[in-house]
């Protein structure tokens, strides 16, 4: 039952919908008409009100999906289509401790922080007071807060590592390559690292930078969201596209050792990172 | 500490990666030489054995996505770029009650147990015993057995809903508009509904059933993975690229009560699904 | 050399652009600025101008490209990224017979025509008198009427064949499959069918009526165009993109003739279109 | 008709075709039986025969897309998703002049010079000798020989132009960036420049080095090519996908003359490359 305070997202269809906490006074002047907040009030969520230009509204529970694609943001957030991948590939789980390096407007940080509650946690390090004071109101809007520990830090440079025994490390800086060792010792072994990366150069830069650090299991990926228009007989993918948002990179914290267990032959000579090479180097004949 | 039982993921690279039980008598034939399990226990998750063919192998600790990969099938599987965008659409998260009906091979059901555990639940359902067996040994190994329910039951003929006030229920079946009426049943309002759809022909049917059965904020995505491999000064896309999978589609529940509450005109003639029209309807000239 | 009444485009970047034909006096209002056409005259194709805002503005010789993305257009037109994959899959080539069922603005007819000029032809029909006039205009245009046909007719209930020994035939209309008999009969042995079929609806019925009427190696397919921002050190994907066009159908006409030439066994059960069944058959598991 | 010395494509499905020249006495030996060649002889195009294993095959006019799906090859060649694309965007037709830096196996000159002639040209040059022969052979089977002149040439070094006033120039090098001088020299005023860019990498340096050589209109794409299974009720994307093959560059030769010819201010502050930035910064904010 929707009532005073209570959060809601007013959806009219895929590009016009409002995420609005209800006050009984007020009013929302869309361009389909004025929505008044009242008329929501005591009704069951789904429920349509309409507006006064006769236009049907729903009035939707709002889900984790609906802050993220409403959340305030002063920099470039992470789309669904790529939080849901990151979740996937690296198997983030409930319980979990995660560790976010940039925590930006705190989509991926609210996002995370809804998969790992109620036993796990977030942790989130950034260097920009301004977005982190954005990135707490958007956390706490989602209702996140409790499972969020947001810190001021610059890790590049820090001396202390804050945390340890991590499942997985989450980096979103222009320069991923630079937080690479520690991030490293904040995971727990064979932990996942990833890292959102908009360009290839980053991509390229870091791959180099993981190989050098012990890193195994790395791949890239491009991660490529259609809509499609299903109407009967007249099915097709959507007119509009949804253009490049980011790269992503992950990988498994390994040990090189260099004693091999198992030798054989005298004067083995080991390629160090063997295994990896496989992974990009297979057909390759620019 | 890799210990006798453990579960571990044996990486030598993309294509080639073994999830297996420790039982320090095993050997695993690779065409890259003999992986002794002994070799593995006492190491820390992440440390490199080599085989007698002198290639090395990293001793991973198994996540959600491994056990997903290596899943025992006797259905087509959903996959982790499928897994992720269901969970980030519908905001699935910690501590919700999911549905699945068609459990299959158990892929989805695991993952989604993996989330939501460990105060959330999984309630899924088949008619097939044979998978069904398939699957709860799937679910077993990825240690997700305790936050699932399974039940051998046809959802199209029964007669009692067996679950209500679902958050999110999700659909694998061919004829997924067949149960729609029951899937509704056992959401809470506004609750989410998730289609895994292998053809257009399906998108269509479902689409114009949901609509039927007062759905609104109807989307139906394709989700297409591509793996970069990024080398330095030779970064490209990779020569291999992932096929189809499936379609998915999703909705809410909505409830299209027919008296408006604020209707100005007496003769208000309103279109009952206007919202949704809205979506598919846009720019359409074929 | 630019002269009077030569045409050009006058280039700003990939969205502002303008296809001119000089005339000495005439200036163009841009929110960049004044373009004085004048300023071009006596210059090579290449150079640049500059507006009264102090903007570059290059003046290049229009391209076949050019005057399909600049054309006037009553109905959607095909784009170069499928313009271009019609050729290269049928093998279309200078010589060519090439023959248009659905003229529309006549976009594929001037790239078809400047393909097969001087000694080819192309054979265009349309019903709408209105499109065909822009068409006409448009083929004008570009140069190409010495190599183009145009008649209006209904081919569906056409008694006579227009032409004979076509290499390609080309379909543009909502409902293809109505004029596939009629499509036959103009094609030379073995010559190759595209259809425009921006519904996946289309395809498939497209694809049923091409089986009954004795077509072979039928091929449906999707083409994406991306661009890249290859930028030093930030090269990625564009930000935005470009969203469905069309689907295309191919196949080349065949002959079912019912009498084996190597008939061994006596009660030979011959499946009659076993060769297409493998094509859209293999591997399906829905 | 069909008859000795005529060449043929028995066409069985999409992954079985065989490109032929019809010798009476010839069998060709295939997993799905014999095909006897003489079977062929007198038969129209597009007839179909029986192997030994009672298997359809049809007898196919091969096409230019047939030459070069089944060309003999000793580099990557350019797949016609990407010839079809440098065509229509750079606008070539019949009657052009086309220079090609680096012949590799011959399909873009094939391709090329079935477009351009009979009254225009393909000049194309290599450096390997070995690559040269094959190209020739191939060029010859396709009957396109006439329309082209193959030199082996180092243009990076070459102390005289060969060519003038091409249309279009196509670069297939692994280092396009260092002929750039050479290729603009060989172009007419405004004419187009393509480049075969497998790598980001080099899509990076090429694009760097068309501004610093004036060109202008640049253009950097990728080409996806998707199939279809279009099949009544089970209509969806092929299971199997093709991957990367080559990015696109296209750019068109400028003159970057500095006194500008409606200059209004006197200290006027002209940045060189203008235009050319807003191509690839647009909103970009890694």
């Amino acid at each position: 039952m929707i009532k005073q305070n209570s959060y809601v997202l007013f959806y009219y269809n895929h590009t016009k919908k409002w995420l609005q906490k209800i006050s009984k006074n007020k009013s929302l002047h869309t361009h389909i008409g004025v929505i008044h907040h009242s008329d929501a009030i005591g009704k069951k969520y789904g429920s349509r009100i309409i507006t006064n230009k006769d236009k049907y509204v729903y009035v939707l529970e709002p889900t984790i999906f609906d802050y993220i694609m409403k959340i305030q943001h002063g920099t470039q957030i992470v789309y669904p289509k790529d939080l849901g991948y990151i979740v996937a590939r690296t198997g983030m789980q409930s319980g979990q401790r995660v560790v976010e390096i940039g925590t930006g407007s705190g989509a991926l940080t609210t996002f995370a922080a809804s998969i790992v509650k109620s036993r796990g946690h977030v942790y989130t390090f950034d260097v920009n007071e301004e977005f982190m004071k954005i990135a707490e109101k958007n956390i706490k809007k989602a209702g996140m807060s409790k499972y969020v520990t947001m810190k001021k830090m610059d890790l590049k440079t820090a001396k202390k590592i804050p945390v340890k025994d991590a499942d997985i490390t989450i980096i979103d800086l222009g320069d991923p390559w630079t937080v690479i060792p520690q991030a490293r010792k904040m995971l727990k072994d064979s932990g996942a690292i990833v890292s959102i990366c908009p360009t290839m150069n980053q991509l390229e830069k870091l791959v180099s930078s993981l190989v050098q650090n012990e890193f195994t299991d790395i791949e890239c990926t491009e991660n490529i969201l259609r809509t499609i228009d299903a109407r009967e007989g007249k099915t097709r993918h959507s007119f509009q596209a949804i253009g490049h948002t980011t790269y992503l990179c992950f990988a498994r914290k390994a040990f090189f050792d260099k004693k091999p267990s198992r030798q054989k032959k005298k004067n083995l000579e080991l390629k160090r990172h063997e295994p990896q090479n496989k992974i990009y180097s297979s057909a390759f004949k620019a």
